[in-house]
């Protein structure tokens, strides 16, 4: 079904095709997956599961850097690039909004794992809110892998790490 | 045209549409803009420059707060809420994406703005990547708009510039 997206993109993309393509029969693939989202969510869920291990370093510089690298990565190519395709698509059908809830949910999962070890290392010293966390690392890239169709690269990827972890710049006493 | 793609959303306005509402010549319409996508666009640089002004508080936390504020409101109401519908489309036109690199563009211009003052100020004491901290103030707030389509809430604005400037609540020597 992959390969249909790729050629057809979400829009051009029917039942019909993805069962002359694979060879089963149309009741059948109905019975399982009764709408065209349903069955396309549900080929990213299998995707993404296999495509996005949570990262141990043994720091957290290292973890979120990895995590992040390995998100921007998996919109730059494969499933990935075409989940940007149909991730422009979720306020038009409410079982795509449950899978991009899904995959925002997984990932503020991950992010939670990352520092929820950096905290018993001793590393994260105070309190940290992983849902905003989740947002400012996943909203580059999926603004770029959605929005503006250019991958987030991999320095940038390290470089907004940097930043989160250290902070701007900033003359703190002056700073409010 | 706003009001059009309100009721009918981006794929189903159609230019003989937005004619027969505005009581403009059809031909006259295409003249100026000769597709849907570059009436589209059109429309919106012009929402955007009257809803989207640079703030200027006197302090970075407060112009970046505010920047923040005024995006994540700007897509949750109004010629908003409906660019959120058409930035969704920024891969299947040519036109769109212009219009979304241009928004990026302006934003980041706007963010360089703020920490060029700040740093006229002598509140910013070392170097930032202004494209960089654009990604993510704006990343989290399209990513709702565009995918989760739920608005950014005020207090989750501010939260996020405070973990901008603070940075991670890290132990410094044990980071790398």
């Amino acid at each position: 079904m992959l390969d249909l997206l790729e050629t057809d993109g979400y829009a051009g993309l029917t039942i019909e095709g993805v069962a002359r393509r694979s060879g089963v029969n149309k009741t059948t693939l109905y019975r399982w997956w009764p709408s065209k989202p349903s069955l396309v969510a549900a080929t990213f869920r299998h995707a993404i599961a296999r495509d996005l291990p949570v990262p141990d370093t043994g720091t957290l510089h290292g973890d979120l850097t990895a995590l992040l690298r390995s998100k921007a990565a998996f919109f730059a190519d494969g499933p990935g690039r075409l989940a940007a395709d149909v991730l422009a698509h979720t306020g038009a059908d409410a079982e795509l909004g449950r899978l991009a809830d899904e995959l925002l949910g997984q990932h503020c999962a991950h992010v939670a794992e990352l520092t929820g070890r950096a905290r018993a290392r001793g590393e994260l010293t105070g309190p940290v809110d992983d849902a905003l966390l989740a947002d400012l690392l996943l909203g580059p890239v999926w603004l770029r892998a959605v929005v503006t169709h250019r991958p987030l690269p991999p320095a940038d990827a390290d470089a907004l790490v940097d930043t989160l972890l250290a902070g701007l710049p900033t003359d703190r006493g002056r700073q409010r």
